[in-house]
């Protein structure tokens, strides 16, 4: 795999092999800790009578989508056409591309390749939007949600809009199946609970209008991972991403533990002064998200407590709390991400493990897909 | 290339192509730009009597270093073990690696084999990793110089411990040369003056303290993007990264001008209201790095007062100014990034255009490259 350095290559899959032969840094994700968050989630959306769509930006993995789909997912959620292309190449054709996919140029026809393969269904927040893609398809059978902006104020049309969107999408020759939104507006902390209300209040009030205005309806497509475990009134539908490995950023708003964090950046001790230690990934492995409200530019899995106080492209400065331990230069500690969203799509692949060992690599296959 | 869209494969070389038959968002490099900023550098060290050392962990590019070396560097700067392979592997065999690189497990066999193929030059900051260094190489000619913090507080050690971790490293086998620093706090605005004279007044201590020890000595290495207009006093060795293709933040800074910025994602509007439009590129194009003194998320480089207001992973929002009309439905906006090395190591290739024609597609050939 380039750019992963020799280790991976030499590697027999025969030979049980020690995550400690690995050079650093690397992704690691725990298959227990993975696995249980695979399916709690799952249960969770049955016993609420909802469909599970996970957002596959967040792993990029066919291996991973796998386990999605056979602990219940209903299909993926995924961000681009280029995505999209890469999951059904794999065979996986229940897509939703949650995004106002504009059709120009070369993405028309990516998009009718992709209508003859897969179970295709599109966002769209505009008349403008809906007619390019009605034309690029050529009466091609594909779905749409009308996207609405329920307070997050990135895309999507509010709810007076609605209905014009979604009748120039029937004329257009798609077929409305009804409304998704994002309520990211809950990764400020203290307002879930607000975001969760919003989004209900939202969908329910544009599934009205598109039932007075005789457009299709019946899909109501939500949620995030913060919201998950707030109930799923008013949807029909949760499309979370980040809870199949959790984050620093989940583990700071209290959606996870630590016993349900399932990736980490594996890394070296490589410069120490006083209680601070330098250990040898950065932002080019961890991404650099650092919203306003987090303690520090990721957290450190092995010791809770101690805080990342910088983070350029391949330092990351730790500070140690009195009375631990300072690693000393060599050791190894396990960096969570911020953001893994990020963190995946920096890297080529995941390195999968159980305790100690390497239990598999799964490519990060759609790594880098945006168009 | 894997995630890129079909439509870059579809491209025959020996038929110019205009760059709006690609989907977006792709990295485009203004050749023409580009070639004038490694001219510029280059004759800006030549004239200071310095060398030049470019650090190849911006572009990645085997192509753009070969420029950078026909212009005059003598050599390369890299981060990593990982990219000095890369680069080596190409013929390009002057390499340091401007990091206290660790050499423990395999990473010790994978330097034996660079310093095998290479002139190799190492970073250091502590007796122990010198003495792990040593060994590693096992009496193989490697050069080292130590690190010295100059204010950036990251790696590097004081004044008073530069002769100790010299000695270690010439007992360890190794060859010292001298010093580097990176004086990060460049990136502070209105403190670029103090970086450059924190900067020589490090190297020159330091170089006295080596000096005094008898350890081996005369290389001063330093710079920065940020500080190379401002004299070369105390250097004998620039290493600058970012002056290639400069970024948001290089503009913001007022260390370029719009005409030299030769780098920017060019996306497509997909989402609109009122005075903000939403463009196809985010985070995972453009990368997330924004420091709290930047005005926004980036610049957008055909509306120079344009901000970028929000970053998601897909999605960036941008807010146009008054009395400029608003970009509509499926334009294309060109949005240059605030940190084009992080933006860089998110793509699997830059599209190399002269104005509207692509002219060349190159592998970003140490994408990820991070062991």
């Amino acid at each position: 795999v380039r750019g992963s350095g020799q280790a991976f290559e030499a590697t027999d899959k025969a030979i049980p092999m020690h995550s400690a032969s690995l050079d650093t840094p690397f992704l690691a994700v725990d298959l227990d800790v993975l696995s249980s968050n695979i399916e709690s989630m799952a249960v969770l959306c049955s016993a609420g009578g909802i469909s599970l769509r996970p957002h596959a930006k967040t792993h990029k993995s066919i291996e991973l989508a796998r386990m999605q789909l056979h602990a219940g997912a209903t299909g993926l959620t995924v961000a681009t056409v280029g995505e999209a292309e890469i999951f059904a190449a794999a065979g996986i054709t229940d897509l939703f591309i949650a995004y106002p996919v504009w059709a120009g140029g070369e993405r028309g026809r990516r998009l009718r390749q992709l209508a003859d393969d897969c179970n295709l269904r599109l966002g769209v927040d505009s008349t403008e939007a809906a007619e390019v893609l009605g034309s690029a398809l050529r009466g091609q059978a594909v779905e749409v949600l009308v996207e609405i902006d329920c307070g997050h104020h990135r895309s999507g049309v509010s709810i007076a809009d609605v209905a014009a969107v979604g009748r120039a999408a029937e004329a257009s020759g798609l077929t409305v199946r009804g409304v998704f939104t994002f309520p990211g507006h809950s990764y400020n902390p203290g307002h879930r609970g607000e975001a969760v209300s919003d989004e209900r209040i939202g969908l329910e009030a544009a599934d009205r209008e598109l039932a007075v205005s005789q457009v299709g309806r019946g899909v109501l497509s939500g949620g995030s991972t913060p919201t998950a475990g707030l109930g799923f009134d008013g949807l029909t539908e949760l499309r979370p991403g980040v809870y199949a490995f959790n984050d620093a950023q989940q583990l700071e708003l209290g959606t996870c533990g630590w016993t349900e964090v399932a990736l980490a950046a594996t890394t070296t001790v490589v410069s120490r002064r006083g209680h601070r230690v330098i250990v040898d990934a950065g932002s080019k492995v961890l991404g650099a998200d650092w919203p306003n409200w987090v303690t520090g530019g990721g957290r450190v899995l092995d010791i809770p407590d101690a805080r990342v106080v910088a983070l350029s492209e391949h330092h990351t400065t730790v500070d140690i709390p009195d009375g631990t331990p300072v690693p000393k230069y060599g050791d190894r500690l396990r960096v969570v991400p911020n953001h893994v969203c990020a963190a995946v799509n920096l890297a080529d692949e995941l390195v999968i493990v159980q305790g100690e060992l390497v239990k598999d690599r799964w490519p990060v296959a759609a790594r880098g897909a945006n168009t």
